[in-house]
């Protein structure tokens, strides 16, 4: 029986941040997420996602996430779960929203999951930002989305998170096109 | 920015399960799933949620789950979410149905968040029991459960997940109520 599990991000995720780690616009935070999925395709490392945290009031880059569901062999390890677990061990409480930025944005490159919807709501995120939609996934790459709340949105804006839709939303879909284009697997 | 965060069990967890690893019956299973909720109050170490995975052909353990939000400052380290890693970790597949087992059963002492019921539905579980139920952890505890799907039931089992609920709620309402009489933290 196993008793520990790290989730981690492979090395190349360092060249698509580059030097320059402020993303003042919306556009430019889905950027860096939409460039993130691609690249995890052009690795051949698993689902086409990418997603990324930042500071709300400076832009600042928290943490980012790729999906790591096939590396780690963990069904938990979407993009969304693992940007959030790493902006935790960034800002080091269990809460973002009790660090020192005045909110915390989470922009990812597809429309959450089921389990990544409800992990947004306990992370303490102002502000999701949204490129593909979820009927986008599914008729693009096949991916089910899971049983999503039908009422997502206002549950979660109910919640204290903003949501943002469509940024970038044909970028995001090039990335979902290059998964299903080069026989990505669908799990 | 940190580029790893591992999940792990307290040291205690192996003197909850003992030499003996076999749990035939579903109330063996959800008697483990709750002593771990209820040690993890009395150690103190977050909330009072305990979760195992278990082969379904011969109620072998496969892996176990305690809530580690506190402990790592990390929102998704729900009981299931960490047993569901870790079972995975075990099984060296991100689906357990890959498995070697006829199936894999969760038992959580109790009802799953909106965000480990997503968990639940990518991971490959068999069958779901559950103790507690989601308001009589609202009622006890105050910790909210989410935006949880309406019809989460169905939805799950419609994928393949079959659900059996109500299994030692009581034992299962009396760690909440420790928790609660502990003056535990709801977050």
């Amino acid at each position: 029986m196993e008793n520990q599990l790290c989730i981690n991000l492979p090395p190349w995720v360092a060249d698509e941040i580059g030097p320059d780690r402020a993303y003042p616009s919306d556009s430019d935070k889905m950027g860096l997420a939409v460039r993130l999925a691609a690249a995890n395709v052009r690795h051949g490392l698993g689902g086409p996602f990418g997603a990324a945290v930042f500071e709300e009031d400076t832009g600042r880059l928290v943490a980012v996430g790729v999906n790591r569901v096939l590396e780690h062999r963990c069904s938990t390890a979407h993009a969304e779960v693992v940007a959030l677990m790493l902006a935790h061990a960034t800002v080091g409480h269990h809460r973002l929203d009790a660090g020192p930025a005045a909110g915390y944005v989470l922009a990812t490159s597809a429309q959450p999951c089921a389990m990544c919807y409800g992990a947004v709501g306990w992370a303490g995120i102002s502000r999701l930002i949204i490129g593909a939609r979820r009927e986008d996934v599914q008729s693009i790459t096949g991916f089910d989305e899971g049983p999503l709340h039908p009422d997502w949105k206002n549950e979660l804006e109910r919640r204290g998170t903003a949501v943002v839709t469509d940024v970038l939303r044909e970028a995001a879909c090039d990335a979902l096109r290059a998964y299903h284009d080069g026989g990505g697997a669908v799990y």
